[in-house]
């Protein structure tokens, strides 16, 4: 089975890959629209949407949007993680706007949950909508060289390294991406 | 597994029973929100997200909305198929209306397609949505006493009785509904 990513960033590329051996996973051809959604489900849904359009017949499309809650911060950024410090931020920019926020906030406010909606859609309609989560802390400062986004200050629980730390081959195995991919997966069939 | 259909239309549960033989399959206990959606899809995931917040654990929640689409009428009357003579429109009212719409329309202008779109929700957020269709053409006059809604004047292709002359057990095979439940039932597994 063919499943197309409607995305501009590599590194989800990648990530789904990496979670789903034997699925033949491409990029969708395709603008991808803004981010005007009040969910996660709902940007990723317009994403797949756009993709689904200009992709082939035998294909799957599939949408994806994904963030951090932190609950210090009621659950901010949310929808905004990629653009919180400010529009086409840089993930350093946002590391270090959110540690800025979480200044003097300790114990349960710095909990955080990673959480990635995919969203597939078929030729004929069939639209499938998955969510994955990690749940974690944010750390005092940035550790790590591995994966992207908040990655170098998310510690998972149960974990004492942060994402970035804990590398490629643990993501693909528990990311909040990971989760979701083979939930989706679950659903699609054997690949 | 569970399967609880919001809808207050106990014909609509009765044709997904017969669709899903082996499948577990009640009505969802919540109260319906108002059909505001501007697609079928819409609607139907409205109902299934109300559904889902009053539901046990271990039930997914199907929300479902189907309508008809008449070529002559630029598909109309869509997702106001069940109240489009008026709010809270008898089928037949909605028949006779529809009947009045298409006099003197013929040959191509009387083609017509009966859509049904199911969405089903999980407790941990997954959600499937599928369509069914069943293309077909308005009959001159009412014929048959089986189903509801636009059946008596609905001949689907290939046929030359109406959906209610066809009957219960031609339904439960070919009707739009019917074609949502399998593709459903194909993404959810065995029940």
């Amino acid at each position: 089975m063919k499943l197309l990513l409607a995305s501009g960033n590599a590194h989800k590329l990648v990530e789904l890959r990496a979670a789903l051996p034997g699925w033949e996973i491409g990029l969708a051809d395709a603008a991808l629209p803004p981010e005007t959604g009040s969910t996660f489900r709902e940007n990723a849904r317009a994403k797949a949407e756009a993709g689904r359009a200009a992709a082939p017949a035998d294909a799957w499309v599939a949408g994806e949007d994904s963030g951090i809650e932190v609950a210090g911060l009621a659950d901010r950024p949310g929808i905004y993680s990629a653009r919180y410090a400010r529009e086409d931020a840089t993930d350093e920019e946002n590391v270090v706007k959110l540690l800025g926020e979480l200044e003097g906030v300790e114990g349960g406010g710095r909990g955080a949950r990673y959480v990635c909606e995919l969203v597939a859609i078929a030729p004929d309609g069939r639209e499938l909508c998955v969510r994955g989560e990690l749940e974690g802390a944010i750390a005092h400062a940035p550790r790590g060289d591995a994966g992207f986004g908040y990655d170098p200050v998310f510690v998972p629980e149960r974990e004492s390294e942060t994402v970035a730390e804990l590398g490629d081959a643990w993501k693909s195995e528990h990311s909040h991406r990971a989760r979701a991919a083979r939930l989706l997966a679950g659903l699609l069939g054997e690949p």
